[in-house]
């Protein structure tokens, strides 16, 4: 007894003195490095729609936009889950964005990387690079990283969009820069035509000579429409169906096929009325937006049900399955993938057990 | 004298020696092969429509296709300079097929790569791989090295195309292999719906999760429509243009943004009335076919009018110059610009003098 | 006044009331979030041999190794500014291991990726996937991710190296898988010759033809010799200098040129006696260990002073600059850039000022 | 029978007129075109140092360098079979050549790329881009594509190398461009030291960083020394053997780990004692030099025996065997399988029969 006390102290006295030189023992603490699978401390959640909208209205009315207002009226989501700084997953974080007709959300420009996807309104613009994009329901836009990027609205009512961000990747390894256009803060004008880069890369595998500006890492194609997407998915809808997510499109960039930005890549899922598809989980993040209809996803056993405008993550390593009810479903998904390919870290497995189908063990109550 | 003539005869007899080994002194052929420029053999040619479409009707008259007849019904166009084999071009072939309603050319695949533009007729249909490709007037059709392929004819009327292939570069190289899908030669039956791997891979950057099946070397899409290309054309008109070919848009592979196939490129070209570019020449072959339109180019000082339905070539390292007359003309062009560029043998250059624009010398008399 | 106190009011009452549905409005954290340069929590810092290596000992004469010890004999250096869980940067940890004869430290696997560079000690090796890896001072060893890895020891004297790993980087990110060999654990016996690898593909540019397993995302060259990493810097010295870093040789994956793993990049460096470089930062993180002689540098405006044995680090966006004393000095370096590159982080930045050298406002008290 | 005859006779009379329009009916030609393999012109054939070497010396005596002789004193090896203006095979053409103390070949260059290998002598340098390139037995030297080159020679006794190019490939695309360094023909003067991207690339997988100018298709790596190779070989002997062509290494680009040059690919091979390789057939060439020992080939069915000194090809698609006698037998080889996997060409074939040994029909005669 005496001895294994002795050892304890000399233990715990050598502790102190290693660590009083930054030194800490790894058997101290490789129970917690070395664990079997990822220790996941972001869990499933879901934002629905019925509650996001009215905060975000009611902030329209408490917070203006640009001149003495913020440069941005976003209500990003937060991650119960997660203990850090922010964060829908630990990679990526969502958003909802608001903009009134007449106000002017300040061009700047980050290393972190956006995208956006149009919930409701119209006539409002996003200006990347000196194009401005149109923004109508369910189109989707980039503004990669350390693209200018400011917004303007000159319609009427409104306009709503889900924003999707790597600043909890960039940030996480304090790798955030960011410039503001210009002193006072105000909307880069624009120089081009509006949607110009659609216009000329928007025509698919029939492409333009490439210019040398075009040599970036991020697709040159800044915006995809709701309409061309919808239209592949019915199209392709039935034959080329996945496993696990319904018909499935992926937006590219043009010049590669690759994904459209180095670190998130977008995709379009139709699932058609009861197909349900089974489960797996990958190492990469995926957050879905829910673009039109009715279903529900098992989550880690537990039952999301969710309907237009909902957004709810699936973190990394988490059994998921999708199933739509009623009619047609169409989720919009954004993940981490592309960085996870890059460093060699991306896996996924299917769900084993159950004829690919996790037993629900219980209904998110959110 | 009699040194030189000893020397002469010493020389000869060397020579004479030598040559008896199999060996060939250099500085005797040195002066052929370290050109300063190349010594090209094949000059500029033009086919004109109204020359090969009797012709080709006349063909319909006198060889059957299929049973009994002419495995193709092909006229290929041999340039009249280049005394190998055959050969629109040192690497390229063109040619004019016809199919009339009820005949069946044979499925076969080869090592050549193959492209088709639709010149006239409606309701046959090229199967590449089991997969049935509408044919019509203006669209562009694959038929990849080594993928089988027949066409059949079900509609009404002769139908007609151009052909090109690398069949001069492959052969050149001694590397034809040849196989026909079955004996007796038949055609392959439609395994896949119509139009399939458009309906998948066509609309541009919205993709399916790619295939095992793609990893091809050329473009899982094997067929573009002439109006969604004739649409872009018009669409990008004016604003985009190179200053040597109007306005073009390159066909391209939608996984990897690359040439359609690993020996052949193709583009659209749209010159607007008057529209007068300027002349350069590069290390790849063009051919051209006038899709829409009239005009006339400057190729190595001399004019070549043309009009709907002409071919021309313009081999390698030729100065060429395009203006159309009247309304807009569209050029449809092939050329071998990515079997150079993968042996860094691709190389351009502008005119350098008189603003860009050759002098005309002549007028070709064809 | 009361109108400010009730907007407050206002104010709080929606900041619960969005926080209470998982949302943080952007307005609030975005002055945290959008800095102009990044915001290091990670401060530059130095492990000295003098400190570290008693200290190695003493573990020696408390933890056993293996069978009823710990599986790694290894002390981490952390950061004193790093608030997370371990690191020495934000992505890297680097560590020292200390294994004595007759020890085995059991074999396994893990999703994090790790290198080694050999301090003292003779006759241990490393078996990686069944092939043992000879380890002797100054020599580089690789365990890629998700590769199996043990240690044994056959020799006199304790074997002490360095270790760097990405823990931080994949953990960060929620991805470490872990898989022990066998259960009970134990090391992996040797089924490969003694340095195969190295024997097959260590001569440089002359490779045996690829094998399918050698389709790997890292160096299938394990280990790289302290001798010809010496004898390169010697011969490369002074003419191919870098402004910053002296005579620099990058470790290379044979079959790419590319950096030996994904996320991690390893290099040497040669500073000759008085030889001075420039100042400048970059978003990559360094891991520096002096494998020979004595130097200083100047680390963000404070001088480190080092000689043989230390470890030191220069965190992303530091401004650093090397110098060495007296003779030659060798420092070895693993930086994160792969990684960064891999997404479109990496930035460099010459230092502007003063001939692009730092003022020294203090020295290091560690 | 008359019917026949018309037939004939209108048949006769439409190709009559078809090619006075310049087309060619593809029927006419097809049997040609369309071959199941590929019909080849070339054949093996095999040239004997003891023939090659005194016709050398013979043009040494006949036929002066540079200033009033030939810019190079070269004897090309014209392949009887090859009916073309030069070549040993369709796509490659070796050669020998032999420069005497005080002779200058002088530089220049050409888009055709040319390899060396050493066969005797010492004291020469060719200077490539202005580098002194050293010359010894065994060594194997680049003169990449329109890389400046010249020959210089300060030693002592005749130097007699072999050249590898890709002139009849160039030249069959009409794609050859020269230009001497100067008027009058001089070689270019030596401004960096001799060897110089040997010491700096020649270390294997510790690369300095790379410079700008390193982004060529071809490897900056302009020498191998014989030496390093042969060692490679011994070491490598036995355990990592081929099936069909013993121990083999490839010299390669150490910036990307591809072959040297974009047309052409160089290696050795080492046949121990005995050792007899399986038969098989690419369509690439390959031509061989034995570089040391004896043995003897099976190509296309027939005995071609071999020794120091002697160069025999192996054509496109021809079955070939290889086997030492006596002791080791080292082949050095250089083929032209880069240009053909970038057109995606290559192909190869086991052969199938008789254990993988071709049954021997003849001796070559020569």
């Amino acid at each position: 007894m005496a001895v294994v006390k002795d050892r304890e102290e000399t233990l715990r006295s050598f502790y102190e003195d290693v660590r009083s030189k930054a030194l800490e023992p790894l058997w101290v603490i490789s129970a917690n490095v070395n664990t079997v699978e990822p220790t996941r401390e972001v869990q499933p959640w879901i934002w629905r729609w019925r509650d996001v909208r009215p905060r975000m209205i009611q902030a329209g009315e408490l917070m203006g936009v640009g001149h003495e207002g913020a440069d941005r009226r976003v209500l990003t989501m937060k991650n119960p889950s997660n203990t850090r700084e922010l964060g829908t997953s630990r990679t990526l974080v969502s958003a909802v964005q608001m903009v009134y007709p007449g106000e002017e959300a300040p061009t700047h420009r980050h290393t972190m990387a956006a995208l956006r996807f149009i919930i409701e309104g119209e006539g409002a613009k996003t200006i990347v690079n000196g194009e401005p994009l149109t923004m109508e329901p369910g189109d989707f836009l980039l503004t990669p990283s350390w693209t200018w990027h400011g917004h303007i609205h000159q319609g009427a009512g409104p306009m709503l969009w889900l924003d999707v961000l790597d600043v909890p990747f960039v940030r996480g390894l304090d790798l955030g820069f960011y410039e503001e256009y210009s002193d006072p803060p105000r909307v880069q004008p624009a120089d081009r035509p509006i949607d110009d880069n659609l216009r000329r890369y928007g025509a698919g595998s029939l492409l333009p000579p490439p210019k040398a500006e075009l040599s970036t890492p991020y697709s040159p194609l800044f915006s995809y429409k709701w309409r061309q997407g919808r239209e592949t998915l019915a199209r392709l809808a039935g034959d080329d169906d996945s496993p696990y997510d319904g018909t499935a499109v992926t937006y590219t960039n043009p010049f590669t096929g690759g994904p459209v930005m180095p670190t998130i890549n977008a995709s379009l899922h139709l699932l058609r009325p009861g197909q349900s598809g089974n489960a797996h989980r990958h190492t990469s993040t995926t957050i879905y937006y829910v673009a039109e209809g009715r279903g529900s996803s098992i989550l880690e056993g537990k039952r999301f049900d969710w309907e237009f405008g909902d957004t709810f993550v699936v973190p990394n390593w988490c059994w998921h399955e999708h199933t739509a009810v009623d009619g047609d479903a169409v989720l919009f998904a954004a993940d981490d993938s592309p960085m996870l390919k890059a460093v060699d870290l991306l896996r996924e497995q299917s769900f084993p057990d159950n004829d690919g189908h996790q037993v629900v063990t219980g209904t998110c109550g959110v």
